[in-house]
């Protein structure tokens, strides 16, 4: 491999003589050789090109940069925003807390890159544009780190996150219509209970779904408020006056989304309480889903020796010693995500509980995890819903017989017997392995008609929703 | 001792002669032997003292009722509203998980207290009140204990733990105008950084409590949504036409807060998300809690060798070997609180996720985790307040000195020397251990005019709130 | 209420007149209304006893308390033990981190008792013994509380934890054998699965307890060893030569427990690791009682409508609305605790990394969490077996349908028909409904007789435990 | 991209025609587009060579498969060992919870690579091997998952996690002996204590690695149980005799490590417990790791208005707008570790609860999330040794400087003037800001002479190691 000499305030470095990537990127690559290498999320990279080019931008209108240079940046951050230059970042989670050398990797990698388009050559001595004095001109990496978790944060939650929930919640609300006349037996303590649709069972679920994206979007007004503008420590220094404003204004512009600037930077360096919100948002979403995806499977269960009162997708060969096994690995897939949401939700309550002063040193942990959580859940809703949700048929015949079975329909009679009378057929019925009815009748409680008058199924699934 | 019998479906229980409960009440008592006697919340109780009144008195209106029974129901009920039978409720956490056992409890307190107030005898035989077909009447324990939840939850939250936030909030953004003209060295990784006012250093703080209370009350409004109405599986079997919504309005009345029928029962009895929601927004203030409390502590220690910018009150002997020791007591006792919530919100999400068809049955750890992590935020931060954050003062002489000592004021130089250049100022200064100035002067990139009229702390705490 | 005046280094308290704490409890009693009063565990209560008595003891024995003095400590130290003077501790767990005051909680008791014990009376000026000077020689609140904390989680962890959990497993051990003998339908994926015996399923559970026991005590190992000795930073400044060898002796001779001083105070003081460690035994033990106690619920489901292979005690009516209803209550205690004591590990993981420098100032919190998943954990494992566990019986007639009906015999004919082949003839079975005999004639893959010899269920179980 | 057809039980495939995979695991592909792909961890990939290796020598040598297919199944295996097939192993964690389709792509590569270097192409019809009547003879998915979980985890752990924290604690212990010698101020509550030695304070980190250690080893023995032999439900279905221990034996023998059969499969399919175990005591040692990590960064924080008591390497510039700023970049990679592993813990625990009857279906989860924490914690502390605790060094005139000034050293009086007469001492000193001698006399207390006889720091830092 070939190399060419970079150099930063420390000195000299030898770089890959073909890399956009400067000294001290590659000191950073050299000194944190933890986990698979280039672990730094993409969606953090692609998220530093909006963010460098709204820089740029902000600083060419308020006289603080040439128009030159900040095109030239621009048309290296578009490249960056495109994807073409992801193999430029090969920096990982586990380097400095406050994603400094990130930060620099995009400096460097513009200002290199930028130098390029503009034809000179990588090894030229003297560049176009400084990493530092230019790219990164009215900002620090204080500031431009949690920018960047929140622009790639807020745009994964957008365009994955809240669309493969919204697909999911869309096909089990179908289910609610398709299932709306199936009267099946309810279930408490995994026990048989008292009657309800199918339809108010998947409903149920739907509510659920739809509380998650409420609260999903509760937490993102936070996550639209960027740090932008308080450099070092929040206060701003070296930046022209109305940048954080303006910054703001053209990463929403360049976005499409209603970013603003955040109304404290103090608060927005040395904590991420609005990335750990989403976080817990996140989390309890994947709280309901776990929910969701266990009724699922557990309906499904059998085929012969379970509960068996829905059918889904056979989309796999289920074992490779049981010939003829179909297992819910959709629903199996989804559940371990949510256990993975629920403990990198732990993961980042602990880094963001652990700022000290004017900065919190885990943004790269609380990012990698965050964002981890909003692709796993957005994915795997969008897997679960093609390939399970919107294939669930009803069983109808043993739908049937669990629901003539259920020793619960007695619960219809509290209103006409009394509940300590009604427990008295139940418990009959059951200890003498006979129907409710014979029970009823051998009991002397009510008639054979007036048993028939006052226990219908259908009746009792009520009017609620 | 001296018992009395009583009797439920299952048959005949000897029951402490001068006790209100009955038989399933000591039922559970004897079987759920695990930890210390009577541990579920008192909230959770007086909670089930306004649903039964309400429940009551909207069975009345709707006519399945009779107004003398819900009379007697309605003074027992407030009996256990202002908290005189406490006593009377000895059943634990660890029961069943749909808490049924809590709700007979109070079903047969209230039916054997108003039968006493009636001027009945608890010996009688014959009760003026059935604890199943009046006191629960159009109720199960199933649709009673999540609202017993919420009604608890919310009244706690906005009674305690909100305030509790505010009187911190108001006492730090107090420090925020005092502290205002005071520039101090900034820290971002433990380290040295440019400078700031000790008033915007705290009022990050304001800020992270303000985003914190907004959480909170986001999470509330999915809190204020009622079960009661659901009965077993959330059909509202055997319930008057209109009773859900008539019954949460009956107590928003009675609480004064703006409780409503949740939209859908279904969501409301098998699982508990507005909990995990509510938990979640408790556990993301503790994680802002732990940061102020965790400064505070930092920036005060000392008194000789630590950071010792800030002065706490010496409230106790802090060693009981080291004489004249004062430590951060309060800002740890509030850390610690932080801790127990972050680890209540995993115990309430494993709860929450474990929901089964139509029952959630981790009701009672539910409501017990998020109950004390709401207490616990509130009395801590009252406590911080009034025995710490509003005694802090400026320990100016240190401040000072460290101020003027940061090598990180070269930062102010940016601008007219190049990122490179401060940096070889900064870094002559440091190996040489001489002041900034010097070092720039002799490298030859100022003179001691430019130096002080272009590096003034006091300017470079920006105009950035 | 009448007070006495007692003072302090910081000056005078009032105290409750009858009450034997002095000037720093009273201090700290008012400075921490966090939550209900007297919250510290009684078990450090006691353990401070023991600790109290034997460095007295030792003092004595290298010649730096007077024998006299000793022995008066020792009385009142015994009424500590024996749980006499519960209500003279009103501390709280949210006070100082490293539980100072609860020292010195004990150290005016004690000092206080024994004035009386001695003939002197409460109000007087001059005491026998100083709480700080007496009591307190040779100790430091910061290797006292710790020692506290060992000395209580391991008498609990023996005495409460361990036996409850071992009287499980050997409830189930006895199912196992009981069981040994038939044979029912195997679940994976909550689907059928090839057979076994439902004693080789019960024998799972006892893997798993054991496997439990065995973690726990292998962190006991550490909890065995005292900090006791290291005084106010771990260098055992101001106790004589051998008395941290000799105190750990003594607490063993006391407890009868094989405590030892720890080889390193320094992180005896500074890291709590060992109750970290003791936290994660009981955790992984909580998640192994969560499968156990899943399974028996979900095995019991039913009565009609489930899987109804086992049959678990009545103990209680399951419902109040629900007339018959029995519910899973013990199963759903157990498996509460469990999530209890999955979120008390992550509030001992909080508290055990945010230590600083000598000191870990989350002594209360990470005690109250270990004592409290202990104490869970063996009652609710007793509470379990003699509720539950020990009165399960097997559903004969569910488990013989479901065995017979099961597809996944196929799996015997692998050998015979090869994979593929096997998988037809369960497909075949399945979709047009017939047995898995009658399948497989048809495709003409084997005979009936072949059929009958090869798919023997109780053949499948195998030789394996 | 051309693709040839390829079938299971459930029909016809297309896969791409160059890859060795065939239908099962396109099938997985496609279905499970959740996340990146290929994220099943490489290390599950090589397990599954050696378990598939020894599976067939175990067979051959039981009779039960011939020895040319043996040798040909051990070819491939050898080149999934060396990690020449990585790039056949498309799928990803989030797939069926069994792990049975990563099983199937073993066996699917395995066949079809044995087939080509048997001279065949990848296009025949009919091959040589078949993946699950040759490949997966005497296996299960349910029991191979976890067999190749257990390895790797166990190899990865012997391998490169303690490998890196030995290391880290060798170049600790160094500096436990190079500091031995210099006496300073001690720190509890982050405030001023008595002295000890920096080398007793490094011997605190020393002894919390050793404990880790110890408690990942002990979590080891039960990692090295194998469930290989259980097959479908534990019972050893289609295994020949004595083919349990004879495979684990091969295993050993191929990779050199102790691994054993299970003593309970159905254990060891159900549940997962002794991954939750390790995954536990990777979370204790994380816990550990962070107290040691931010001692070192709050220990060298300044560089001027810190603590700075020791100096860490400068290795990357530390800010991109405060030139001349270095950071502790390598203890905040360190701590973002720790917070990884403890929230992994987390997610493992969700996970290892959630088992049903006769399998647990969070297997791949379970495996992602402890490798990924082996990983970091043995990487981070390779990088946190290499490029910081080996260079650490004392910074002296700093600790002197604290050491003279510390009130605490007041402690040394306590025997001489008691408890009392020393806080009077401090509190003077402290008030009027004077040395404690001058308080000291000017208190009348003692003299000069007597003050420095009795106070000697190097004095107070006692025997104890």
């Amino acid at each position: 491999m070939s190399f060419r000499i970079e150099h930063d305030t420390m000195g000299e470095v030898q770089v890959p003589a073909d890399k956009y990537w400067g000294a001290q990127t590659e000191r950073s690559r050299n000194n944190f050789k933890i986990g698979p290498e280039g672990s730094m999320p993409k969606e953090i990279i692609h998220a530093f090109g909006y963010l460098k080019k709204a820089a740029a931008l902000a600083n060419t209108e308020l006289g603080v940069l040439s128009a030159d240079k900040a095109e030239l940046i621009a048309k290296a951050c578009d490249e960056i925003i495109a994807g073409k230059l992801d193999d430029q970042f090969p920096l990982v989670i586990w380097q400095t807390g406050s994603g400094t050398q990130s930060n620099m990797n995009g400096n460097e990698v513009i200002a290199n890159r930028a130098h390029v388009i503009n034809g000179g050559a990588l090894a030229d001595d003297k560049k176009v544009l400084h990493p530092n004095d230019d790219v990164n001109k009215s900002q620090s990496s204080n500031d431009t780190y949690p920018t960047a978790m929140h622009i790639a944060a807020y745009k994964l939650t957008v365009e994955n996150t809240i669309p493969g929930l919204t697909h999911l919640r869309n096909a089990l609300a179908k289910k609610v219509e398709e299932f709306a006349g199936i009267t099946k037996t309810g279930r408490t303590h995994f026990m048989d209970a008292t009657p309800l649709t199918l339809g108010q069972e998947f409903s149920g679920y739907v509510q659920q779904i739809d509380n998650s994206i409420r609260a999903i979007k509760n937490a993102l007004v936070m996550v639209a408020e960027l740090a932008l503008g308080g450099t070092a420590v929040g206060t701003g220094l070296n930046t022209p006056k109305g940048y954080d404003v303006l910054v703001a204004k053209k990463i929403a512009d360049l976005t499409g989304l209603p970013f603003v600037t955040a109304p404290n930077k103090f608060e927005a360096l040395a904590a991420h309480d609005a990335m750990v919100e989403l976080s817990g948002a996140l989390k309890r979403t994947a709280v309901a889903l776990m929910k969701v995806a266990n009724d699922v499977r557990m309906l499904s269960s059998g085929p012969r020796c379970g509960i068996g009162e829905i059918i889904i997708p056979d989309n796999e060969p289920g074992s490779s010693i049981m010939p003829g096994k179909v297992n819910p690995t959709q629903p199996e897939a989804l559940t371990m995500v949510c256990a993975q949401v629920i403990g990198n939700d732990v993961a980042v309550s602990v880094g963001g509980m652990s700022g000290h002063f004017e900065l919190n040193v885990f943004k790269p942990l609380i990012a990698a995890n965050v964002l981890q959580s909003a692709r796993l859940i957005g994915d795997a809703c969008v897997s679960f819903t093609d390939k399970c949700a919107e294939g669930i048929t009803a069983n109808l015949p043993e739908i049937e017989k669990h629901l003539q079975n259920s020793l619960m329909l007695v619960t219809a009679l509290n209103p006409h017997v009394g509940y300590e009378n009604a427990a008295k057929i139940a418990k009959k019925a059951h200890k003498e392995n006979k129907t409710l009815k014979a029970a009823a009748v051998e009991l002397g409680l009510l008639t054979a008609e007036q048993f028939d008058e006052w226990v219908r199924p259908e009746d009792m699934v009520g009017s609620l929703k």
